[in-house]
């Protein structure tokens, strides 16, 4: 592998492949050659990748022979289909869908949180869901240095979430608004300009949908807490590709806010922002393009003694997707895991 | 009595006022004389109401004689340089703005609340902030049929909380955002267009803002139970003008969904507005216009057992000011309350 490592990209036409794509160029990856792979609808587009020009491939049986690494940012049944295939083949997959997340043999990681659980993959690494890397940047080096107890969440989710449909809808949905038109929803089931409206994913028998209960599961697997009480309330707004939330924190014991704003000047991937002056707090259009997920205005919560609020935004696209993918990806070549060792996937 | 009211609105010309004017026309007050007030710089303004033209006047120290009720909307500090004068002159006072909620002989009323504090009132009675009636108005019948504890609440707040000058200005950003160019803020501090911002209010000591203050502080006087224990984080989304709110709410024992759905069923100024099957909940567009409070997703909190979670939207400009302040009036017209007692303000 020292002559580099042979990359394939499932779904490179995508948003989050796009800027994948951008990444690895962007992050000097060690690659040897890099295919882009997509249904055949996208197959024939041409990418530009360290001044060459690639031809995105229609992906077939064959696509994953002599490939190393996958990441895949096709959506969840494309991931399905061909996950045995790629271990078959030998080669790593990184799956940003939520298709493999919560099964056990699959390590569910944030470079900054888990970056140990890597050692485990058989074939597979999931990538989580974007609002949960987000929180789990924030929250587990607070709950590293004191037990959290209980997490509640609201997010403010921009329309990337639903891909790059979704974000030029927001667009003419709002100048229709702006033209005293009528907009019309169809990547979405409401209009999302100048309006806010419950995540709109399949909601369960508790009345947890699920993206919600992604932040929930999900964020327990990647802290190793099985037992960790979370409640979550997913929002989508009128924002194009960041994500924002209001996180509520309860501790076993108080908090100190000095405490807690000194461990997240430190922490990995965060950047506080927080100009209490000013009012000047992280806001979505100052954290788009950006890597760092942005937290500040962290207050003691006068409602509970060991409680504290803090309040997030980062790029969906990027740190929620892309770049907690590529940031796993060069965890598996420093660590030396990408070659694999078992087969077994369940799909 | 009997031949009407004599009615003054201070700050007709306002987002508020103006929706004001339209009520006291559509609910049929029972007006004698209608007395449109505002500052020089709006005086001679034309207003139509019940099919005459009146002229907006500018106040001054005579505007209030022979005046039974004065509807006020112009802002903290013109409610404070006029209310001696209109409870000398022996009117009763509504005011809109946060100059007198707190005070211990202003009754602070959500009518469908606490409307037996009218009786205490001593010339003036204060119209609660939007986010807090809104939240009163879902909230309080539950805490009625079992005591609240605990409640968070995240808030998804429209441009029109800062008047009419933000709504226009959240439309000229977007289209300038669409066009490719850099949006200005003026009536806000940062861009609020495709965007979202922690609430703009000044911070206190421990990190809240004035308007989460307002909620935490109002919904315990109005709620009458000053231990409350309540945390807000707010935050401007942009929508036009109705507010949404995530609330967590933690009783002192188990609440069933079933029974809190019914409660809401039937409170008055709510309307239940959940169709699990089409993920189908209240936004802000669709509350734009209407009276009631749309409150949905009631859910049992998974991270607590004795835990609710909800979510309601109501137009800011409505319910959330101009149609609580004359609901207050039609309760002091109801009550007979109309005749002042005492003229001790505190100013």
């Amino acid at each position: 592998m020292s002559a580099g490592i042979n990359v394939a990209i499932l779904g490179a036409t995508g948003a989050v492949g796009t800027e994948i794509i951008q990444l690895l160029e962007e992050r000097n990856f060690p690659i040897a050659k890099l295919k882009l792979l997509a249904s055949p609808r996208s197959s024939g587009q041409e990418i530009s990748f360290r001044g060459e020009t690639l031809t995105v491939e229609e992906v077939t049986a064959d696509s994953f022979k002599d490939v190393d690494l996958v990441l895949a940012s096709a959506g969840g049944s494309t991931s399905k289909t061909w996950a045995q295939t790629i271990v078959d083949a030998g080669a790593v997959m990184v799956d940003n869908s939520s298709a493999f997340r919560m099964e056990d043999n699959v390590p569910l990681i944030v470079p900054e949180v888990n970056p140990e659980a890597a050692s485990q993959h058989q074939g597979i690494i999931a990538n989580p869901n974007c609002t949960t890397i987000l929180m789990g940047l924030a929250v587990f080096p607070l709950h590293q240095v004191q037990s959290l107890q209980r997490l509640i969440v609201a997010t403010y989710q921009s329309a990337s979430g639903a891909g790059a449909k979704a974000m030029a809808e927001l667009k003419t949905q709002a100048q229709a608004i702006l033209n005293d038109e009528t907009p019309t929803a169809t990547a979405f089931p409401y209009p999302l300009a100048f309006n806010v409206f419950p995540h709109n994913s399949p909601l369960n028998e508790q009345g947890y949908c699920q993206e919600e209960m992604k932040m929930v599961k999900e964020t327990r697997k990647i802290f190793g807490d099985s037992q960790l009480r979370i409640s979550a309330t997913c929002v989508r707004v009128p924002v194009l590709r960041a994500h924002s939330e209001a996180i509520n924190l309860e501790f076993a014991e108080p908090f100190a806010v000095g405490k807690a704003k000194a461990i997240l000047a430190e922490a990995p991937g965060v950047e506080l922002r927080e100009d209490w002056e000013n009012n000047y707090f992280p806001m979505p259009n100052e954290a788009t393009g950006k890597d760092a997920v942005f937290v500040g205005r962290i207050r003691q919560d006068i409602s509970h003694p060991c409680g504290l609020e803090l309040w997030l935004s980062g790029d969906q696209i990027r740190k929620g997707a892309a770049l907690n993918a590529v940031q796993i990806a060069e965890l598996l070549v420093k660590e030396n895991l990408l070659k694999t060792t078992a087969s077994a996937v369940s799909v």
